[in-house]
């Protein structure tokens, strides 16, 4: 298995175990968006290098500004992070809480942060018969139960999304009982007419609700590191008062700025990409007999065929160049359970033709 | 004051206070190699922008390789980190002292760390009369009162430097009272044969005895934060299972390679420039009436002549568009005190005959 450090996207592993260059992979195991960073930020990159001289604003000042303004929220009540994952990190080492609950199946990152600074874990399930989605009232008991949870808001890896109403009942039960509710939105720019289900216009009314968004999946800038935090001004305050000076390096900052400042047609063409093609693999998928779980974010969670175990799917796929991601170790799904990001049209068709190739050959006896 | 984050460097407060676009400072406030990145580093970003689509390692492998076979240190005593900053607060955090240790005047984020990490600080203070050289004895009493020392060698802001046998008596004494020494030798590469005051060679002798180096400031590569710290195995594992996946972003990764497959020349001309640019500054600086502390790296400690507070003085520069580092807030030193980075010849000449204007107008009683 390649996620030795416990995420997709580990191509050195990949070339280890398959003997091939690292950059050779199509990697259907991270979550980037196909198209690529928008123009803006490559200009913005290759104009900027010699920045590299210069210490990063160790206040984000441009980028929070920015920010600022495209959110409309003030900008003590913005916390910039190196990746949405120094986010959470931030979150836990400046609330410091002793009971976390998850909502499993969920990015693994929220347990192992939670453990890395002292918290232990509380878990309710997602059912299987409701594509691993969550009873509320599961959640809202569970909130009662911990001084911080964690939701993924669309979830990774199922892509499931909870309802505005839903939400705002669960954020007055956080309120309630005086625990912190981090939703995390790292891919709520992949999905349509977001602000049906963001409670970033609610975020004033609680004192307890803290958003998380990723600038590096939807804008394409993983190697970068760029995510932040949108909450009350206390927390903003205790995460500042955790995160080393300069956490955030120049170029992240450069290119958040340029994301912000790119046109709308990237926005739409993306969403319009990833439609098509989720489509796309939704169908071929099915027609290979796997189980695919409907979603509108840019990845598929998917239930492999017949005997299959994913490790298995992985090694046979990692070998002819194509990378996936296990879902075996995730707690509540299965060990045939896998993850595939929505790429452009020809990766989509190659991975396609090669998980037939692979579960034709395993028909004919040659795995 | 610029410092408002604790830092020279920061050109965006600068701009603020003075008025001016934040590029256009002529900064000796931060302490970089004046003659920028190696062109190795140049080209290495350049030809690696496509890679911001993907995850850096998150094991650092290639770097740590390089790292180990250019230092002859086996990878498990190495740990990359984003910046030496976060080095040192990877040591706070994995080892959590209860008592750190402090030779005055130093770096400051060795006590912001330790405070915002749940540790109290002692110190002891180096004597006015050795340019701010703390008793080799007085360190050694101190080792024995706390959990961890942190030493600068050479030290920040005043250059001093410790010879090796009094480190390795340090050493020996923090190995006897189970105390952690970490050497901040983030400035080592500017020193000249510092192949005579670094414990890198006796490092597996000692399981207490941790080196952090920065190569950010050699290399000139501050945008991008690179550190790393080399200490026992075991060390390193409490270190790394506190480190953020993906900290270190991938253009840092990239950077540091190259900076690794850079020629001696770089370091031979860096070393030069230094060494003569030094002695000019040192020269003007005292025919303007300026007390400057000697040194063997990139930077000087600087008193103000006559009534001349530093932060006068700074705000004097910086309207004229020169930067630099007040070190009034330095526990130890006086409000007279600042700090200047070395350049080359052409800034050095400029800060040279701004400061004589400033001190000439004072003198005329236009200040």
């Amino acid at each position: 298995m390649i996620e030795i450090y416990g995420h997709g996207g580990d191509r050195e592993t990949a070339a280890g175990l398959y003997g091939l260059p690292a950059a050779d992979f199509l990697d259907f195991s991270a979550n980037i968006n196909p198209l690529g960073p928008p123009d803006e930020v490559k200009e913005a990159l290759m104009n900027g290098l010699q920045s590299v001289v210069r210490y990063p604003d160790p206040g984000h000042r441009s980028l929070k500004g920015l920010l600022s303004r495209r959110l409309r929220v003030s900008p003590e009540r913005i916390s910039i992070g190196n990746g949405a994952a120094e986010s959470m990190a931030l979150i836990l080492l400046g609330l410091r809480p002793q009971r976390v609950g998850l909502v499993e199946p969920c990015f693994s990152e929220y347990a192992e942060l939670s453990l890395k600074f002292g918290g232990s874990i509380n878990r309710v399930y997602g059912k299987a018969s409701l594509q691993w989605r969550a009873d509320v009232e599961d959640i809202q008991r569970l909130i009662t139960e911990v001084d911080l949870l964690f939701m993924g808001q669309p979830n990774n890896p199922n892509g499931v999304q909870y309802g505005r109403d839903e939400l705002l009942a669960v954020a007055a039960a956080a309120e309630r009982s005086g625990t912190y509710l981090v939703l995390d939105e790292a891919f709520m720019d992949f999905i349509p007419a977001a602000e049906r289900i963001t409670l970033l216009p609610e975020l004033e009314r609680y004192s307890r609700v803290i958003l998380i968004r990723s600038m590096t999946k939807f804008y394409a800038i993983p190697g970068l590191r760029l995510g932040y935090a949108l909450a009350a001004p206390d927390v903003i305050r205790r995460m500042t008062n955790q995160q080393v000076t300069w956490s955030v390096n120049g170029f992240a900052l450069l290119a958040g700025e340029a994301c912000l400042s790119s046109g709308q047609a990237y926005e739409d063409e993306t969403l319009k990409l990833i439609a098509q093609e989720r489509q796309r693999l939704l169908s071929g998928l099915s027609e290979l007999g796997c189980g695919v779980t409907a979603s509108q974010t840019n990845y598929l969670l998917v239930r492999a065929p017949g005997m299959w175990k994913a490790v298995e799917l992985q090694d046979a796929l990692g070998r002819r160049g194509v990378l996936i991601r296990s879902c075996a170790m995730y707690p509540g799904l299965t060990d045939s359970h896998f993850r595939i990001a929505v790429k452009d049209q020809e990766a989509n068709q190659v991975l396609l033709s090669v998980l037939e190739a692979v579960l034709e050959g395993e028909r004919r006896g040659g795995r």
